[in-house]
């Protein structure tokens, strides 16, 4: 592989608008993250998911597909979904990434990189001459018109996904094997879509969306505007496409927002990796088109998705039968799908509306679904992965049949863990950006490394020092900066709004001379070398309640530090009076809420511990002892007995040990 | 049509033990019902429900299916399911029910029984000389060997349904041109299926039992004991008979019962309406075998499903994605799916068990389950039918697209719909059963009408007055009895386990004269014609709470009143303060309940009155007025201004007008 310059002028990232973007702010940074929380996350996700993805790509039959369309076989596909390809993918797009940046271990990015050139040339041997590629079409279904199945055949959806891996890695390596296939691919579809009367010969879109948005970033690595032209054609052509067979489920035409045009859409609805794919893509449109429906529209659905239909944790998609979003507050704790795939979308969405907007709302959002939504779709180990997200597991579980998380090294419909691969792989491209006037430099999420960008005409450099999220304290020095004064900008996460703490070289910093407004802390000044600035976040571990709509979480607590959300698992409690489990305490709010002092606790997290009582299990009723409801005249009694000692665990590391209950949200007395 | 013997010795019913049956009770009972209630629900069952059967079949394709399967056609099957053959089977069990009722109007009663003659000629004539007769194998897939594809064809599933309507056809008619249709597959089956080393072919079961209590109830019918043999090696061949693709939703083993013996189930598992099939069969051999283990295993399962996996309603069936149990009290409400078929196989399995064991909670379960979880799967028109059934529906929710309940006239599975017509129309055949020592005479249900039965050697017969279940008093007077002493056997709900009357002839029963005990309230003497006996059951409506494992229902009563549950819909409620909808208000407790003076609620029903005050909704949070969630430092106000009066219908006759906000369990103030 060729050598990486140093001196880049940006970290890889997956979101590059152009120069000319109506776009807030820009990610033109150069970010590493050496050490700390997401180091250690991203070391594993490095050493352990990206080097055995090809290995899953492999049992699970998909380069082998790949191999078979290459070969010009017409039958033996493997797999039970017709998107195998993405797989492969997902995983190339996070080997990208993963190249693109400097941490990573030498020799490991030597392998990777051999095994990217190898999966390259076998989709450039599988490419038709058209630049057509697609296993499952070419090698299951050889009789089948392109693109005439659009509703579940997902061609366009595979299609971005290549493209998504090409753009990845052009920007991280320079290399062009890989941009090519994706290149004529995409110069297929712009020859192949577009409106009636335009002469192209297909006028519909993909059942799942992802094209759009992975074709704006192809225009942004080419320069070719064709690409974003096709995407907004995409964009605005889902409406009434595809004939609804149902009112609800996945037949019905909101499942893959094809019931009204984006542009109208009032709320989030149907599939929801489905929708936020869509949303990132109408995000980059906004950027690039400067259309001020399409911004209005992002951010109608994305302050919908974030009101209405998320849990606690940032996850979101409530209902298991269609992959989908509930009615607003419809929110279920145990038959929660919150998918990590809609978790990685929303984070994905949320930086293009950061750097859209500038807001730091978006971040704050990205942040909390970041640390627990997305980061509990993978083993501590980062070797087995989960789909679902539950935020509550019942006493008992472990002993039924089909007893969930099976935390799976794989999956049949193996989405999640490349797409968590790619995420982490990516996530120094999520940590900071400047304003395109050039004058500030935003930092969006915190993590121990460097940052440098361009700022006020010179080049700055800062190197972050934190334990976050374990420690408060974030220490920012300066280690490069220009003459002309510039503005550093925190971001303050809405749970420290009014908890935080700032100094400047040694010293908290005199009101005036910083700006705290809508999530950014400005400090302007003219910098020098060496200076320091230290914001310290307010970690006091607190409860938190829902909106009383949220019916699932009525009458409970959930217990929240910084970003991080916290559970409680049965594995970590004290022996509970017999026949009692989980879910039978009630926590005791006014006894607060302390640190645990264990050792013994999953990745070394710092534990919080609660109190609670065990409510006594209501008296059977002699004349139905077989009915779980009684008349509130007989109510059982309050909880009662010794206080218990609960410890807490961040919700992202659980379910890392053996199966056992685990709750999110707590009775309380409160 | 032969003319029914007025004398028939009793109620055509779906159960009928033989002579020798290990059971406590026998349905040897002439019942009727004439007025009130249920009378009001079938003769809308009878006359709307019923009567439009022959056309939605027609619609739908399923009489064309059998057709071509007669004409030997081997292409055109219409439907998306292979069992499109059962709506056919359920419907002509429902016209046999009713036309062994003599309350059927005969103008009806002779059009039915034409209908029924031609589609049983039909059947016949679509029937393969092997004696198989399935449309789907037939039409769509003749190249298919018969019995290859158990898992998911349906094929055993769909003979039982034949079996089924051909033994009511001939209970209720005595004519035999089903029946030998029936016969004739059957002895295929028996010819067809046994455990390996047993000579016959095929050594397995069907992924969707029922066949299994079709085949006792046909040796019942027909005196020959291969039917009840063959139908225990069914019941005794689930537990590893297919493989198992996964470990959760329809591709798991307990999907359909398949991952233990059923004999060696813990629990209720899977798919809820395979489970209760397979578990009235369980019940119907237990029976006719006497098996201790069987008998165990089916109040084992009974009591599982009713203590840990029952709605209020009697719902049963908590996940849309498989239809199925979730977890022990897990019983979300908004997304119940409930399925009104599996109330209705809950209510069948329920009468075997209370006719195995002669235990009043039985019938008490059921008669919740009958006018709550089933009546509401069909609108009090007759004309609609709910598939799933929610016990709450959000605000806002008739905005949605895929907005539900859409009560329709039919759907693309339609299962529900005759399967309520079949249950409604057998309904007699519920209401009373004879002790097996001959000498009492148990009155499970309670509806006008009258009950004859050969009690203590000679007929008895009682006449039923009453209007329940909207008054509480039952008053039966004897109308006909023997010289001998015999006892009247009146079950006693729990919910008015303390609070009952009895008076006999006009005067109060002193105690001594009685026997309370586990549910059944026991008076036995040498009665005369023109006894009187009547009970008076305690419908004070009132509040219930539930488990508190069951966490969907947490800070939460319901309102019920008698065996009905209520619950409030919002097109009954007083205008709220603007932007507040039913999901914002809180009940109080202490203010009781009242009875709603009003004569605009759907189908008559006696309303309730409560009252609620609205919950203030939570300022914004500053810092992030795009989140749901808060600090509990910062909780919103009690709820507080004008009290509001709102008023509760029965569940079963909610969704009959425009769709609006609905709440079974109403978070309240207790």
């Amino acid at each position: 592989m060729p050598a990486r310059p140093s001196t880049r002028p940006a970290t890889p990232t997956p979101v590059r608008p152009t120069a000319e973007a109506h776009a807030a702010q820009s990610p033109t940074v150069n970010a590493t993250i050496t050490a700390g929380f997401w180091a250690e996350r991203r070391d594993v996700n490095a050493r352990v998911s990206i080097a055995q993805g090809p290995d899953r790509l492999t049992e699970a039959g998909n380069l082998r597909n790949l191999r078979r369309a290459a070969d010009g076989e017409t039958s033996g596909y493997e797999g039970g979904v017709p998107f195998m390809d993405t797989d492969v993918h997902k995983w190339l797009e996070a080997a990208g990434w993963q190249l693109g940046d400097p941490t990573t271990d030498p020799g490991q990015a030597a392998e990777l990189a051999e095994r990217v050139r190898e999966i390259a040339g076998l989709l450039a041997a599988a490419q038709q001459p058209s630049g057509y590629l697609n296993s499952y079409y070419q090698v299951a279904k050889p009789e089948a018109e392109h693109f005439t199945e659009l509703r579940w055949g997902h061609e366009l959806y595979t299609a971005g996904h290549l493209i998504q891996a090409a753009v990845a890695h052009h920007r991280a390596t320079g290399e062009r094997e890989l941009l090519d296939v994706a290149v004529r691919f995409a110069d297929h579809l712009v020859e192949t879509f577009g409106p009636e009367g335009s002469g192209k010969p297909v006028d519909s879109v993909d059942g799942h969306p992802e094209i759009e948005t992975a074709l704006v970033e192809l225009a942004r690595e080419t320069g070719d505007a064709r690409y974003t032209e096709l995407a907004g054609y995409f964009v605005g052509r889902y409406g009434g496409v595809f004939p609804s067979r149902s009112t609800k489920g996945p037949g019905r035409a909101g499942y893959c927002q094809d019931h009204l045009p984006v542009r109208e859409a009032p709320a989030v609805t149907g599939h929801s990796v489905r929708q936020l794919y869509l949303l990132a893509g109408v995000a980059d449109l906004a950027a690039e088109t400067g259309e001020p429906e399409l911004r209005a529209t992002a951010e109608r659905l994305w302050r919908d998705m974030a009101a209405r239909q998320s849990y606690l944790t940032g996850g979101i998609g409530a209902h298991h039968s269609d992959e989908g979003f509930g009615h607003p507050y419809e929110l279920p704790n145990e038959r929660a799908y919150a998918e990590t795939c809609a978790a990685i979308a929303a984070v994905q969405f949320g930086w293009r509306m950061a750097l859209l907007t500038g807001e730091a709302r978006y971040s704050d959002l990205a942040e909390r679904t970041l640390y627990n939504a997305v980061l509990c779709g993978v083993s501590l180990r980062g070797d087995t992965y989960l789909y679902d997200n539950p935020l509550h597991v019942r006493d008992g579980h472990a002993d039924q049949e089909g007893a969930r998380p099976h935390r799976t090294p794989w999956f049949s419909c193996a989405c999640c863990p490349p797409n968590i691969m790619r995420l982490l792989a990516s996530l120094p491209g999520y940590l900071a950006a400047t304003s395109t006037d050039g004058g500030t430099l935003h930092v969006h999420q915190y993590a121990a490394g460097t940052l440098a960008a361009p700022v006020a005409g010179a080049r700055a450099a800062l190197r972050v020092t934190t334990d976050y999220p374990w420690d408060g304290r974030i220490a920012l020095t300066v280690e490069e900066t220009g003459g002309s004064a510039w503005t550093l900008a925190l971001r303050v996460p809405h749970w420290s709004a009014t908890g935080w703490r700032l100094a400047v070289n040694g010293a908290s910093a005199p009101t005036g001379s910083f700006e705290h407004r809508d999530g950014w802390l400005r400090l302007t000044r003219t910098w020098a070398a060496g200076d320091t600035v230290e914001l310290t976040l307010d970690l006091a571990p607190r409860f938190t309640l829902a909106d009383p709509r949220v019916d699932a979480a009525r009458g409970c607590v959930a217990v929240e530090r910084g970003p991080l959300v916290y559970c409680v698992e049965a594995i970590d409690q004290p022996k509970l009076p017999a026949g009692l489990g989980l879910d039978d305490l009630v926590v005791d709010t006014a006894a607060g809420i302390g640190r645990a002092e264990r050792d013994d606790l999953p990745g070394g997290v710092t534990g919080l511990t609660l109190t609670a009582r065990p409510r006594p299990r209501p008296e059977p009723d002699d004349a139905a002892p077989w009915w779980p409801y009684r008349s509130l005249d007989d109510a059982p009694g309050a909880p009662g007995g010794e206080p218990l000692t609960l410890t807490a665990i961040p919700y992202h590391a659980w379910a890392n040990r053996e199966v056992s209950a685990m709750r999110v949200w707590l009775p309380a007395d409160a």
